[in-house]
């Protein structure tokens, strides 16, 4: 419980289907954290136990989703760049994984992460990674939305040794927070090729009965499609739809290899497709064929990825990023607008993750998920079209406030629930102690 | 005429070909505003007139050049988005620009593009664009280093109204500036199709006599180079080979729809090209061959293109994109590394414009042109390799301070020589102009 709020903005997206910016709105959120009301800021209620918020020169939009990463290999960001993805995996990535990830390792990683994606525009975040009681008691105490997709792999790590053992945990973690307003757990099994089919299977029944959703890497290169056809006789997408997990619970990850039978599968399945452009690029996976999915009317939301294949968390980046691909691979400027790119950073984003009746656009009885971008610099004037602006000129780097749950949790551009100074100091010592390793 | 300066870093990188990133070093600049050393911090000479300025968790490096813009279009950032290449043109840019552009508009959208580069990290600019006395008039105002390429066009404009007057005018402003230690002038032709050959022959002609740089806008679409066989013949580059124009004084922007043929021309001139990537992208126009032309010996500059096809002037973003969209294009991850994308944006940037003898990277005698990038935020951590975080992970959001000739033009990421909210309110007051008109 904290004060109502009434915010009042120059500009107010609610990001709602087929919203337009309006102009001098307040916001007012409720002693829970949810939205009451949205009006003329001329009629704003001005109750007196309201804290007044006034955002002359700002855009209050809904906070970004971001519906796909690996919080914790923050601490690996940069670590081994412009490498050919095995290599990069095999060389580098898994053993330094297997070397230092533990529950310390999440919690900085995890920390450092969300520090980045607060100032960067993100309220809700979707993360996949082993220890994910760390990741979730982190995002909680940040005061941070996040959406656990435990990992469910036929690896053994520090975390878990069996796919059932994945799966219990996960499901400990779960029902750990099942009265949280803030965390989510859905299943994160790692992707077609890393599974066996009994245990597909055993998750599909499992997500079925508990009313959860799945998420998981699914074609994410050609390579990745020709072994699957090779080994199998079946595309990783007729595998899943066999199985029963292509539906309205199912999202997609990368899908950068996509024949059009994929693509009608996952049309009518109704299960979303989360792109992420700058992973896809930067490791030559491919691309997301962005504009046919939207075509054929899937829901498509945004991700980062990790921030060793990206570098980074900023969504907005990802939402230009997405906009100029689809522009570049159809050969057609008029392709994803800026307003879509934005939608699928948010309600798109959180209708993938089935939480778009609590975030994601603001409107009344959701949580006051949002954010405030400050106009006032040389990158973001003259301002014709907000939208436009926030997506293809502000790189994430003009987000001032940002509320989450109606709490304050980015304040004239500082964290106020994550002491950056010490995440900070945190990520300098693993980074001391894993380029250490390399010395040895 | 300014003191002497110390800048001792914690991170350094010349930027020199073959050049790896050094620790604890300080870069000495001398009275003129010339490097005057590069040593280990442990023997810096701690002159006692020199200026000591301490970079405890920075990298010190060239500022960038972005070799390719139309600064003064930033008073239309955003103002006409996901449009086709032609409707955006005729129904949008061109009538607006032909009703308001005047030497008052572009030294206001100069001083507003010239905030925005010196903030994201650039510290030369090139630009084309009508009344090229005022942009180079402001630029030396505000002491940014720019080379005017300036227009010569078969369309009168308020600037001028045949390519003689052109010519005779952009020569008037060479002479104006022939002294200066920031502002170069060369032709910039607009387009092979938007001039004549006896225009085309006479800039050849006068660009030899004169010694002069020449830039132009060259096969940015394939409708163009369509266009062009059509009706002449020969693709753009032949004719420009034949006309004697295709040699290392010239710099062809764009390039995005390139044969071997053109790239072996191209090659054999020592011609260079300006890639940029998110106006390609952006106008879908394609996506210019890095890999192949730097393969076959070529040098590639970057260009951010004028904020109406960007939308902004990000250097760091477009050093970004290069990387990523070489690695999709070729797929291959290890292509463009991050290395070669700043070569591009720094010395290759100085080499293409013909100031390599002056900037582009640190090294004695060359201008002090150099920024420092602060590390300390969550989006920059942990550091494994500076060089990547700074085109991967910062997206330009993170410079700190800059100097141009020694001079310092960003303190503490504030403006010295522009005072950023004048150059904002006049912004707002065009786009009320600008914005109203669509209204009548």
């Amino acid at each position: 419980m904290s004060n109502p709020k009434e915010i009042h903005a120059r500009w107010l997206y609610t990001g709602s289907a087929g919203a337009e910016v309006l102009e001098h709105q307040t916001l007012c959120i409720d002693e829970v954290g949810r939205i009451s009301a949205i009006v003329d800021s001329a009629d704003a209620p001005k109750n007196r136990d309201a804290e007044q918020v006034h955002l002359d020169n700002h855009l209050l939009m809904p906070g970004l989703i971001n519906c796909h990463g690996h919080s914790a290999m923050t601490l690996l960001r940069g670590y081994a760049d412009d490498l050919a993805l095995m290599p990069w995996l095999q060389d580098h990535i898994w053993p330094t994984e297997g070397r230092w990830v533990d529950a310390d390792f999440v919690t900085d990683g995890v920390n450092l992460a969300m520090a980045e994606m607060i100032k960067t525009g993100t309220t809700t975040f979707s993360d996949q990674y082993f220890f994910p009681d760390a990741t979730a008691k982190a995002a909680s105490e940040a005061g941070m939305r996040c959406q656990i997709n435990f990992p469910v792999i036929n690896v053994p790590t520090q975390w878990a040794q069996t796919p059932n053992e994945y799966i219990s945990k996960g499901l400990q973690v779960r029902e750990r927070y099942k009265n949280s307003a803030l965390i989510s757990v859905i299943f994160g099994p790692h992707a077609p090729y890393s599974l066996d089919e009994p245990t597909l299977q055993r998750i599909r029944t499992l997500s079925h009965e508990l009313d959860m959703g799945v998420q998981m890497h699914v074609q994410e290169t050609k390579t990745e499609v020709l072994h699957a056809v090779e080994l199998t006789g079946e595309r990783p997408i007729t595998t899943l739809d066999r199985l029963g997990l292509l539906d309205p619970s199912m999202q997609c990850v990368h899908m950068t290899s996509l024949s059009k039978d994929d693509i009608a599968r996952v049309a009518r399945s109704g299960a979303h497709v989360i792109h992420c452009p700058s992973s896809n690029m930067k490791l030559a996976s491919g691309a997301c064929p962005v504009h046919s999915l939207l075509k054929a009317g899937i829901n498509v939301a945004l991700g980062t990825d990790g921030a060793a294949s990206n570098n980074g968390l900023n969504l907005f980046a990802e939402a230009r990023l997405a906009a100029l691909l689809a522009k570049l691979t159809t050969e057609d400027p008029a392709a994803l607008p800026a307003e879509q790119a934005l939608y699928m950073a948010t309600l798109g984003g959180a209708r993938a993750l089935g939480l778009d009746h609590e975030t994601g656009s603001l409107e009344t009885g959701k949580w006051a998920d949002c954010i405030a971008i400050n106009f006032d610099s040389a990158a973001m004037q003259p301002v014709y079209n907000p939208l436009s602006q926030a997506v293809y000129a502000g790189h994430g780097a003009h987000v001032e406030a940002s509320w989450i749950a109606g709490r304050l949790v980015l304040k004239n551009g500082k964290l106020t629930t994550l002491d950056e100074t010490a995440v900070l100091q945190r990520a300098v010592q693993w980074r001391d102690k894993i380029a250490s390793q390399d010395l040895n």
